[in-house]
């Protein structure tokens, strides 16, 4: 440091985890947090800054003395708030919405204090069996079969995201099918997904050295509500044997991110294992639902698949990041997975009567991650985590009734859990797609431009959609009512 | 629901995000977590539990009617915190430790808060640009060069770990080469590592379909001090070209996690720019000490590599997840990883105007990580946290002055950073490595078992190291001394 550096007092006493000072700044934090929310929804949902809005307003580098908590908390409600897309609102209604709770807030609060790095067994023994327990648990809610479970003889994850159950799923499956044929095999092995499968599945492939060439997007259709056909899948299996190709992957979903549409487990299960592939269920969204009895058939079948993965931080009240991955047999995960460097050796790893999770995923570090489903699941009950589902498929509903009770909208999927896909018809041509789609995209604007709710569209079968997705933990029913009336203004406005 | 279900009052009402109710227990987290703060060294710091404690001791399925907080931190106390690992022990020196800090607490409450999901700039600018906003101001700390910041040529994104970091570089660096030569030359790609890079090296080269014969891990020795030769590299490099492979990716590592080991970064740069691969510098750990002028040598010619990456979850007083990588072309990584679905789709992210994170890394969502960083820097400024990684190598300097000070010990690699590598001669014979392991086993399974701190060893060149981490964010001189003190006792056991 130069002589003309600033003077920090005391640098030698810095103490960066003092409890007294954590404990007055957490609480502060605690009163900023809870009134975020209690105001949350005087923000506009979607965000009115230009891009480039942040960088203009902040230093250019770190502060050389240290900044109290009042002067950063300022700046968040002057700078951060402002330009922030408020997926809590309960006017958020795009994309699928990410659910929340105080229950997983408090959870995460011990998670984080905890700070335990659970790679293996002995770095953590709590959190890994903690995680053994919920994963069970949860599969208890979706009656899964013992063969996925831990005290069966299968076992869970929890994940960050789907792409990673995705990918590490994808990698067992692949280097089962290598260490038999050989790594020059890897050029001929083929996935299969339908064009309505999340886009993460192809970038997963192409990680996994799948080659781009043998990445199968199976057309869907409106007339089969966009699922994946079994006999279509036949057919791209049974060219792709006859070409000299090894079928390796499927990944069916359960609620897909355009419209909700439910691959049919069973009979693609017939069919994957008639072909001795990999058969993944990625019901990220859909499955949630599943822990309700009148949802449960959509998994009819997964006996009979290899891997299912959900993501609880979509609509089980779980922060972010929160994807749960069971599989039936942990041992080829470990296989593709596993590394065994000294610096991590110990006794219970080598007897092998632990689970490494580091095993089980991408990285080797992981937090305590089952924390906060432990929380939600006790705090809450499965009957309450059932009626929040119920009560989101509700609001859905009455949307929809909102919708069909105007004509001039339409319905293009109907709602199956708690999205719905509807788009205003073109008054001059019913069959014009290139107006309709025009004209959606102006009422889409419209809405959103005001801030008061913020919504998405799609695209399916080259038709523009707009998608509600019911599903902040704030929504209420006069929400969706005011958010309907706003839409119908909309309407006005477009279609004078 | 049959008739003897407990019945549950009014479902219907249930409210998963009371603002007041999220404030009590929230406040209530907090006290105790400052109280496990304030308590943590009457914790055993390695667990003393068995495999298979915590599934004996909790119910087999999730509870159908709530339970209360008070209920739940009963048992967090009870069933869990037995069974922790306390990483956050002032005696913890295993590994690398995870250090925290308070500013970094309440800015994790606050990206939990906010639970944004930012997987492109729409639909959350403040995370976005905050993040490269703070990647930014910590490479200006680094003194990293104009061609990895946004304000320069390149920047950077915050991964989860150093594994994904590795990875999405990885398949950067492959599909530039595929592109150019085709996917069938793939199973030919070559990545270069030494004997001490870290175990995801491998498997990330793994999961990317690298052949896993093409995966050199080259050798290294005391005399080096583990670094790795230029001239060995060199010779590997040919060899290959010579056997008609292609040289990919070189992943080179400031600090190793068995020794600190700094590979010469501007030498292999040399070889590295010659052959024209992808070279990465992990600097994990090592990479937060370059903030001080004293370390940044350590970085010289990282201008010439490809990529960066450090882990503040390591030693910048952050909690996990937070690994920050640097790219001069960040066009290779959107190239590899970029998805286009219509769901996402949006003006800003088509006029390619804005960063779209989720193109920088593995999965779709990803939370508001830059906030934590941003409120580590202002809270405590470089002042404080160049004093804070100085503090940790003056206590592992007092610490290889006590190892010295004893004629039973020896330092096995002089110390560089806070880690220090040492331990027990054998008395009847100075060369008998057989008998040195067993021995130092001994004292290392001793001073554990205690409770009273946890150490961990490693191998190098096939000798048995004992190591000796400062790092945890609460360890005072007092605890360095103490831990001597027991170690020195465990000689006097293990050697009578």
């Amino acid at each position: 440091m130069g002589s003309l550096s600033p003077k920090l007092p005391e640098t030698s006493q810095f103490k960066p985890l003092d409890p007294e000072e954590l404990r007055k700044h957490a609480h502060r934090m605690v009163d900023f947090i809870a009134d975020y929310y209690q105001n949350i929804e005087t923000y506009p949902v979607l965000t009115q800054v230009q891009p480039g809005y942040l960088p203009a307003r902040l230093p250019q580098t770190a502060p050389y003395l240290p900044e109290s908590l009042d002067t950063i908390l300022d700046d968040i409600g002057k700078e951060i708030i402002p330009g922030m897309t408020h997926w809590q609102s309960p006017n958020f209604f795009a994309f699928f919405p990410a659910t929340i709770s105080t229950a997983a807030f408090v959870g995460e609060m011990l998670c984080t204090c905890f700070n335990s790095v659970g790679f293996n067994w002995l770095a953590s023994p709590a959190s890994t069996e903690l995680e053994m327990v919920v994963i069970d648990w949860l599969a208890n809610m979706l009656k899964l079969p013992k063969t996925f479970m831990f005290s069966g003889s299968g076992g869970g994850v929890i994940q960050n995201t789907s792409s990673e159950a995705i990918l590490v799923t994808l990698v067992a499956a692949r280097d089962q099918v290598l260490a038999k044929t050989g790594y020059r095999n890897l050029g001929n092995l083929v996935v299969y997904g339908s064009d309505q499968t999340h886009s993460t599945f192809t970038k997963a492939s192409k990680l996994a050295g799948i080659n781009p060439s043998n990445i199968r997007l199976l057309p869907t259709s409106l007339d089969t509500g966009f699922a994946l056909s079994p006999v279509t899948l036949r057919t791209a299996l049974a060219a792709d044997v006859a070409s000299g190709l090894v079928p390796l992957y499927l990944c069916a979903t359960v609620g897909t991110t355009s419209t909700t549409a439910i691959d049919p487990i069973e009979t693609l299960a017939d069919v994957a294992n008639n072909y001795g592939i990999w058969m993944h269920v990625d019901a990220a969204y859909g499955g949630s639902a599943c822990i309700c009895p009148e949802f449960r058939d959509y998994l009819n079948g997964i006996e009979r698949a290899d891997s299912l993965s959900l993501s609880p931080h979509k609509w089980l009240l779980s922060y972010l990041d929160c994807c749960c991955l069971w599989v039936r047999k942990p041992s080829l995960l470990v296989n593709a997975l596993s590394t065994n460097p000294e610096y991590l050796s110990n006794k219970q790893s080598e007897s092998s009567s632990v689970v490494d999770f580091k095993d089980w995923q991408v990285g080797t570090g992981r937090r305590f991650k089952s924390l906060r489903l432990w929380m939600i699941m006790r705090s809450y009950g499965v009957a309450n985590l059932q009626s929040h589902i119920r009560r989101h498929v509700h609001m859905a509903k009455m949307f929809e009734g909102f919708v069909k009770s105007d004509p001039r909208f339409e319905i293009v999927v109907p709602s199956k859990f708690a999205l719905v896909c509807f788009r205003l018809i073109s008054p001059t041509n019913k069959d014009g797609s290139g107006q309709t789609e025009t004209l959606n995209q102006k009422l889409l604007e419209l809405v959103n431009s005001t801030g008061q709710i913020y919504m998405t569209h799609t695209k399916v079968s080259g038709e523009y959609v707009l998608r509600f997705a019911v599903g902040a933990t704030l929504t209420e029913e006069r929400h969706v009512v005011s958010a309907w009336k706003l839409i119908k203004e909309g309407a006005d406005a477009v279609c004078p």
